[in-house]
Formats: C-alpha cells, structure tokens, sequence
C-alpha cells in the first residue's frame, strides 16, 4: 500500500499563507514568494517537483479548490488550473456543498467529499490502489490530516522569507512524531522530509 | 574579517522556547526536547556542535545569561553554566544593570553591556580580532540583530518537535535576505544554514 504524503511550502516562520487572502490573492500577501524555487529553479528542483504530482490519488480543501465559499457550489467553478490540471489523476475536494464530479483533460477528476476527512481518505485509497495518496493543501485540510494521524510523510519546502503573518502549518495539531529523513537545497528552498512514525 | 553567526533550536512550528518560561524551566515547557539531538548524538552533530561554540566573542541577552531581571544584577550570579562555561572567549551580556565584568574558568569572562547592541557588537568584534562573532541568544537578542542587519549567517537547528506556543524566532524582523547554502540531518534534527546576503 502507498504511503500518504504531503508536500506544502511554507516560510523560514512557519506560514504557509500571507495574510489577506483573497480572489485576487488566493495565497495571501507575499505568498507567492514561497514558491520561486518551484517556477524560477525547475530543473535545480525537478526530483522534488516530480514527487509531488506523482501519487495516484489527490486530496484537497475547498479553499484551495475555489476562491470564495458557496460560489462554485452550484457553478462550473473548475479550480485554479485551466482544462488540464496538473494532477492527471483523481483529486478528492472536501466540501459542504454536494456536487456531481467534474472531469477535466489529461486525467484529472475533481469529486466533491461531503463527509468529512476519513471518508476522503477511503475514497482516495480506493482511487490510489497502491500507489501514494497526496494531501495537497491549504494548510486548515493538511493540520486535520497531521492532527488525525493520517499522514505518513511530509515534505515541507522552507522558502527563506518571512511572511511575518498568516496561516501556520501545525496549528492545533499536538504534538506529532515526526523524523527528518531527508534534506537537499538550493538557493531558493531548503527540502525538509519527515516521516511520521506511530 | 570574522563573520556575525547565530546558533538557534528551533521547532518544526517556529518555536525557539516554549509557554511558561520560568526559574525551574528557563526555556519553558517542552522545550529542552529542542536540544536532545545535542546531548543524545553529540557524536553523530559533532561538527555543527563545534561549530557554535568555535567563535572568538560572544554576545547574548539577559534572559539567556540569568533569570529574573534585577536577581542577578547586584549578586554573585554568574550564568546557568558552572565554574567553567563552554565559551572559552569574552562574551557580552546585554543589561540595563552595570555590573563588573566577571572571569570564569577555561577563558570565559562575562562582560556587561547597558548601551545597546551595537555597542555589544562593537565591543565583541574587538575581542574576537579576525574570529567569528556568535550571537548566542535567547531569542529577543537574536531577532533585535536580524531586524538590523547584523547577522551574517544564521543556523537554524530544527527539531522534529511542535511546540504550539512560546516564544518564535523572526518576530518583528522584518523580511531578510536569506539564502539556504547548506543542510544535513539527523533522526532528532535539520540542520538549514543561511547566509544574509546584503
């Protein structure tokens, strides 16, 4: 069985959004900075980059999803990433508000989990076979995943700015029983994996 | 011309010392569990180890050297760490309180600075000639010298803990020019330096 795991970046001080999140904005003030290593450095970064679109089944808040709660409920809101998302595989989107699967080109499959977090994790499980299952974000699903004990690695890509506020990985999860396994860098990130051992 | 560096433990949720710090607990609860990878796997850390203790002067705060503002200023106090303190060097201790300068086994004195940071810097890069300059802590002192662009090199020792509270490194500093230039690791520690470049 694969492992779940997750990949989130996140600043020197522990934030994973800026503050003033917004449609225009979706990361927060700044936020954006977090991810150059990904955009300006592909080729330093390609084996981590790989790794993180590389699990068989996705899961992801509604936040990260869609801008604003309730507007893509009933619309044909089909997130952030064009007609072919870069998942190329079933993405399980938590939400309150019920809705027929979208599927996109090149793999991609949004469903809409309306039962809460282990219910996704079945349902992903089911979809992965034996492949890996990603928590992709925001920061609110992955802290329920780490506070539930649900992740197994997790791959934190500490970009070297402070964002001074925002959303903070690890709010409210307790204390967790992680294990660096892994570093590497370049002059844009510092790749940190743990594995969450119970 | 040595560098300015800083050695500080931190959680994996940006904790240099934890809630409550107190006489019995300087560093609060939880929060010696920072520094295990240090006494359990000095072997194994030797390097970075000898790293921070390796400069020609050092400089920390109040909280760092004694533990209640006044009890220390008029006394026989003379820092947490015995007879003979791990310095080997001059290190300035920043006060309000004037005191005499106090000389400890193994070529440790305590000097006491009551004009301000750059003053203590001033008077460290004195002492330390071409060494290295190392701004021990606590964390008040360490984001006082990144906030003005006095640290030359900053290395973070992340501990595998979440601490959920206390006392956070990079408050109030304003954003920085940090750059990752080397990592490595541990089962009890990520160790990411960075370089400020100016």
């Amino acid at each position: 069985m694969g492992l779940v795991t997750c990949d989130i970046g996140i600043s020197v001080d522990g934030f994973v959004a800026g503050p003033n999140q917004r449609l225009e904005e979706p990361l927060g003030d700044g936020a954006e900075r977090l991810h150059r290593w990904m955009f300006e450095q592909p080729e330093a970064n390609a084996e981590v980059i790989e790794k993180i679109t590389a699990a068989g089944a996705f899961i992801m808040g509604r936040n990260m999803f869609g801008p604003v709660r309730g507007t893509w409920g009933d619309s044909d809101w089909t997130g952030w990433w064009g007609e072919e998302p870069p998942y190329h595989a079933p993405v399980f989107v938590l939400t309150h508000h019920p809705r027929e699967s979208v599927t996109m080109k090149g793999g991609t499959t949004f469903h809409f989990v309306t039962d809460g977090i282990e219910a996704a994790m079945r349902r992903a499980r089911e979809a992965a076979g034996d492949q890996d299952i990603a928590v992709a974000g925001g920061a609110q699903t992955v802290n329920q995943y780490l506070a539930a004990g649900l992740i197994d690695e997790l791959r934190l890509h500490i970009a070297p700015v402070v964002l001074g506020a925002g959303e903070r990985l690890f709010a409210d999860v307790g204390d967790l029983p992680l294990e660096p396994v892994a570093v590497s860098h370049t002059d844009l990130v510092a790749h940190v994996t743990y594995r969450l051992n119970r």
